[in-house]
C-alpha cells in the first residue's frame, strides 16, 4: 500500500510505503492517511495485507479489530474493513485483495457521481465556503465536498472558494488550499471564526462540507467547527450542503448523539508545525507554557440545519429535515 | 509610557519604553499594546506626549489624527484621544498629562466595578467560556471579561474556564491562558471551533467576552469568532454576556452595520510565531505555499443574542434585546 504522507503536506510531498497491516493501521491512526473515504480504502487494503501476512484466524481477527478501531468517528472504516474481512474469509488473500481493490475503484466512481450531482448547486460567480479537507487528498480521487467544484470547473463555471483554515491541524490551510491551488481554482483562506461575519455581509452563497458519519436521522458528524458554520448559514439563509459517500451513512446510529466523537491529543492545540523561512520544518509552541487543552476533533450538525446531502445517487434531504 | 510587549508574550516578558507619541501610535498599530481599554489608555498617554513634544498646533493635530486612527474598530481610542487633546488645549502639557492619568485611574476603577457586578453571574462549579483576551493585559488592571472571574476567585467561588484559542493571533492561547495561569485559575484551552460541540453537550454554563465597540442598539463588535459563539450559546440556552467599559458604547453607531471592521494582514493567517523546543522564537508557515488569506479581525454580535452587558454601573440588557 502506498500513501501520500499528509502530515508533511503541503511543505513536502512524500509517498509512504506501508508494507504490513500494522503499518497501515499506524498510518490511519497518525493521520498519514486522513479523510473518511481515504481512511476506509486504506483500512480495506490493510485488511487484505493481514490475509496475505497470516492464515491464522486469531491474527486476522486482531487486524480486523485494530484496523476497524484505528479512528473512531469515521463510519466507513469499520464497514470497509468488515467487507474485506468477509471476502478474505470466503476467498483467501486473493479474495480480500480483489475486494479492497473493488472498494477503491467504487470510491473513485462514487466521488465522480457526487461531483456530477453537486455541480448543479454551483452557479456562475458563486462564492462557496468549505471547512477542513474533503478533497481528493481525503479520498482516492476528486474528493467529496470538492467533487462538485472540480465538476463545475470542468464545465467552465467560474466561482470562488472560501477555505476555512480549520484548526488545530489546519487541513483547510494546508490541504484544501494546496489542492485548489494545484487545480487552478480561485480561493482565499479564512479563519473558520470569520464565517459568521462573511455570511452576515452576504459574502457566501453556498456551503459544502464533507462528513465522517451520518446518523439515521440525518445528523452529520464532521470536523469540529462544522456545526458553527451550519448555525451561521441557517441564520443568514445560506444553503448548507454535505457531500458524502454511501458508507458514511450509519443506520445503527439513530441520531448524532450516538456518534462517538474522537478526542485527540492536546499537543495538536498547543503546538504548530511548519517550515521556517529557510524551509526547515519546525515545531513551535503557540500557547502559554503550562496551559492544557481539550481537543475534540469532530462535532455534530443536526439534520435540520442541512439543505441536502449530495450523494452518488443525487441530492437527498436528510430525514429530520424533511418534517 | 511603558508597555508590556504583548507580541512577545507569553514566551518573553519585555517592557517597552515608548518615548514619543509616534512610538506610542506604532505600538498601538502593531499590537504591542492591544485590547480596547489598554489601547484607549495608551492613546491618551500618546496624546499627552504630543503636547509635551511640541506646542505647534499642526503637530498636535497630526498626533490627534494619527493616534485616534491607529486602530479602527475599538470605539474608545478616538474618544480618549479627543478628551486628552481637549485637556491639552485648555491646560497645556500638564493638563493633558493629568487627563491621561485620570483616564488610566478611572479605567482601573471601572474594571474593578465590572468585576463586582459580574461576579453575581458565576455560581460555584460554573464552567465559563471566554473568547480572545479581555483580561488585565487588555486593560490597565483586572480586565473586563476576566474581572468577574477574578472577583469570584477572591470570594472563594470555584469555577473552570474554557479559553477559546482565538486565531489567527491566538490571544486566548497566549494571553488569557497565561493570565489565568498566573492567577491560579483552572482553565483549558479549546479551539474556538469546539464551542458548539461543548455547548451541545451541556458543558458550558456561561459565556463572558469583552467588546471593542457597542452600537446604540446594543450590537457588539468584538474579536472575530465571537458571533459564532453567541449563535451557539443561543441555540443551547447558554447565557451570553459582554463585559465593557462605558466608553466602548458608541451612540453615533445606530447598529452593528455601521461599525468599521478592521481587515488585518494575511500574514497573520498564513504564519505562526512561537518558540521551538530550544526556546528560540521562530516564524513558520502554516498554509500552503502560494495561498492567500482574508483576515477580518472583528465581527458583530447582534443585541438579540446578548443576555446582558456587564458595566461598572451594573448589568444592562442591550437596547434591541429588550423588545
Amino acid at each position: 500500500v502506498f500513501a501520500i504522507d499528509q502530515n508533511l503536506l503541503p511543505f513536502s510531498f512524500e509517498i509512504r510505503r506501508l508494507a504490513e497491516w500494522r503499518e497501515t493501521a499506524d498510518a490511519i491512526r497518525t493521520m498519514v492517511v486522513r479523510g473518511a473515504p481515504a481512511i476506509g480504502v486504506a483500512g480495506g487494503y490493510g485488511m487484505a495485507q493481514a490475509f496475505r501476512e497470516s492464515a491464522e484466524p486469531a491474527a486476522v481477527e486482531r487486524a480486523l479489530h485494530e484496523l476497524g478501531a484505528a479512528r473512531p468517528t469515521a463510519r466507513n472504516l469499520a464497514a470497509v474493513v468488515d467487507r474485506v474481512h468477509a471476502a478474505g474469509r470466503a476467498g483467501g488473500p486473493a479474495g480480500a485483495q480483489r475486494e479492497a481493490q473493488r472498494i477503491a475503484d467504487a470510491s473513485v466512481e462514487e466521488c465522480r457521481a457526487i461531483g456530477e450531482h453537486g455541480t448543479a448547486l454551483i452557479r456562475d460567480g458563486a462564492r462557496v465556503l468549505t471547512h477542513c479537507n474533503a478533497g481528493w487528498l481525503a479520498t482516492v480521487d476528486r474528493g467529496t465536498a470538492t467533487a462538485p467544484l472540480y465538476a463545475a470547473r470542468d464545465r467552465g463555471i467560474g466561482f470562488h472558494v472560501l477555505v476555512d483554515k480549520t484548526g488545530p491541524r489546519d487541513q483547510g490551510a494546508r490541504l484544501t488550499a494546496w489542492e485548489l491551488g494545484q487545480e487552478g481554482i480561485r480561493h482565499d483562506l479564512i479563519e473558520e471564526s470569520a464565517a459568521g461575519l462573511l455570511m452576515s455581509r452576504g459574502e457566501v452563497d453556498l456551503v459544502i462540507v464533507g462528513a465522517d458519519r451520518i446518523a439515521a436521522n440525518g445528523d452529520v458528524a464532521n470536523k469540529v467547527g462544522t456545526y458553527l458554520v451550519a448555525l451561521a448559514a441557517r441564520e443568514h439563509g445560506v444553503p448548507f450542503y454535505v457531500a458524502a459517500p454511501r458508507d458514511t451513512f450509519d443506520p445503527s446510529c439513530a441520531s448524532g448523539r450516538e456518534i462517538p466523537i474522537e478526542e485527540r491529543s492536546e499537543e495538536e492545540v498547543l503546538f504548530k508545525t511548519g517550515p521556517d523561512e529557510d524551509g526547515r520544518v519546525r515545531r513551535i509552541r503557540v500557547a502559554a507554557p503550562g496551559a492544557h487543552a481539550r481537543n475534540p476533533a469532530f462535532d455534530v450538525t443536526p439534520a435540520r440545519l442541512i439543505a441536502g446531502i449530495i450523494t452518488s445517487a443525487g441530492i437527498e434531504v436528510p430525514g429530520d429535515a424533511r418534517s
